[in-house]
């Protein structure tokens, strides 16, 4: 029997050295206690290897070591969640050692996660946890199953007497519908600002928000017609105006527009931050708009545009601000630093959470 | 207000043209009707790149267009999901115009799905849906806040009459607990199986196995201390060994032998998918293990050991098999072609599903 474990171990350490011919475990992104963070890649063969992030003013060359193993420990970083990526002799790469990578349809960059001394607003508490369940719901606008994500507040039942109301939270241009959750970790920072009381227990539901190659407007219909049926069918939400909300960033803050306002029956509460508007669906609500605006007002329990002053899009959200004021319309702005980023999607978020459902 | 509108107009443009400075879309894994697939990279200052996958035997050169643009053509392929991966000039990338990634620690693949001419078992087919919940459990074990995955099935109702059997369904090594249902389908075979009825509607928990810099006993103690009593402490669910099963894959195979072996009181079925099983904690369970089989044989009703004949793992998985016989432990194999793939993998799940929890 020995003989036959000495066999079968010996048999092992050729199969664990073939296995090894995959790249070495490296540690990447390493953070250190003084917030500074060494990133390492293993390349051997590149000749340049360099370091982007939203947390850098530029790109920081990283060095080879012997090993073959490129690095470069930046900062201290200020705590926040950041995507970043290795550029690989020109080629743009996620960070193969972090599972952390940005839910996108156009490219793979990577998540690294300062911690803050004392907790920030999106991480773990110890706190009573919300749930994110995956669904699959049919679309008759688009003729097809489509996948959405609810996120359900701590101690939600689903056959309770509580009904709760209902955010819409649509993720960015090439985004997809974990966005909100892997980026934008809205379920945490809900999670944390419903146990400080800041923000009411709500059920938020993030939606795939792009439709190809058909135009836009058919995502205002899939939501109206197919994705609030659906929640409505399978919740126990608040169906009144007033406990709905649309929220959403870049292409998605266009859409809460579009879907928002011209739905003001349904939604009492839009909040768009950055949104881009340059689609037709806009162009054809918002052209020619001549709203009756005290009717608007009354409607709008709160209507918000949020952007970062250096936000790419900065110039035509402002025009877009001065649009709907010289409508009359009642907006609150948040005007921040920064740009186009998900570091301000999360504080729009958090701001956006305190103020609704409270009037 | 029509220049008005011009203006804004123009300055959109400007802004659009400056967010076009990302690399163009393009149209990546391309599916054709006739099963091949091209694949397409933006590269314009590389100097080679293939293709590697799993549907290949060996790698593909791509060739570059005029645009920068690098392509292939393969196949057909056989109706399967595959993952794959670009080579930059001697880098394993992504594919950056694919959302689907593979969730894995240590390498960024992404994964194709060749549909078959009628839908394969884990396709998304218009039958009734179960759900994934993602949800954090605090680990006593580990000292740590975790994420697990809990598929429930069609019909599912928290509060309902109906208690439900388990399955514990444990990722590879370098996996993470979104691998089973983001490339094994796990939610999507079963949603399919449970409406042909050829499986038990039951709950599917799929944790996170990798505990480092610990050793992996703690795992074990994991699944039985932690997780068991947090699926039963939250979901209507069966509580005898007969209703409850564990499976897993490559290290979780080797978790499977270890936790459901040892624990014969808490899983009548254990299922072990090409099992690695060089660790510690397997060679001190089995190392001079003398169990009573006939005892073992009376509380396990199903007891698997599935492998493909061109897995790494073979050999070793083959004198597992042997060392269990010998043992005069009641044993089922399924021996397939192919290799340590998640195409495997999902074979080897549908099969267990159908044998789970049916006597």
């Amino acid at each position: 029997m020995k003989r036959f474990l000495s066999i079968f171990f010996l048999l092992f350490s050729v199969v664990i050295t073939c296995w090894a011919q995959r790249p070495p475990a490296i540690s990447s992104p390493d953070l250190h206690a003084d917030k500074t963070v060494t990133f390492r890649l293993y390349a051997p063969n590149a000749k340049k290897v360099s370091l982007s992030g939203e947390f850098l003013k530029a790109n920081e060359l990283m060095t080879k070591d012997n090993a073959g193993i490129w690095s470069v420990t930046v900062g201290p970083v200020k705590p926040d969640i950041y995507p970043y990526s290795f550029t690989v002799d020109s080629i743009q790469v996620a960070d193969p050692n972090n599972t952390y990578v940005f839910a996108n349809e156009r490219f793979k960059r990577s998540i690294v996660d300062i911690p803050g001394n004392t907790p920030l607003l999106h991480a773990l508490q110890n706190v009573p946890h919300g749930k994110v369940t995956y669904r699959n719901y049919k679309s008759g606008t688009l003729k097809t199953t489509r996948q959405l994500l609810v996120y359900t507040p701590p101690g939600f039942n689903p056959n309770g007497k509580t009904k709760y109301p209902v955010l819409y939270l649509i993720h960015g241009g090439s985004d997809t519908e974990e966005t909100w959750t892997k980026v934008g970790r809205a379920n945490l920072i809900a999670d944390n600002l419903i146990a400080q009381k800041k923000a009411k227990p709500m059920i938020i539901v993030m939606p795939y928000g792009n439709v190809r190659p058909a135009p836009m407007p058919d995502f205002t219909q899939d939501v109206t017609k197919d994705i609030i049926p659906f929640i409505e069918a399978n919740y126990p939400v608040l169906t009144d105006s007033k406990n709905r909300a649309v929220a959403g960033f870049s292409v998605g803050g266009g859409q809460t527009l579009n879907i928002g306002l011209t739905n003001t029956d349904k939604f009492a509460y839009v909040c768009s931050y950055a949104p881009y508007t340059a689609t037709e669906e806009f162009q054809k609500n918002f052209t020619n708009w001549n709203p009756n605006a005290a009717a608007l007002n009354k409607q709008l329990k709160l209507f918000t545009i949020s952007v970062g002053t250096e936000d790419f899009l900065y110039e035509p959200v402002k025009q877009n601000i001065a649009m709907f004021k010289e409508k009359n319309i009642n907006l609150e702005t948040l005007i921040v630093p920064g740009g186009h980023t998900w570091m301000n999607c999360r504080l729009f978020l958090a701001n956006s959470l305190q103020q609704l459902f409270k009037n």
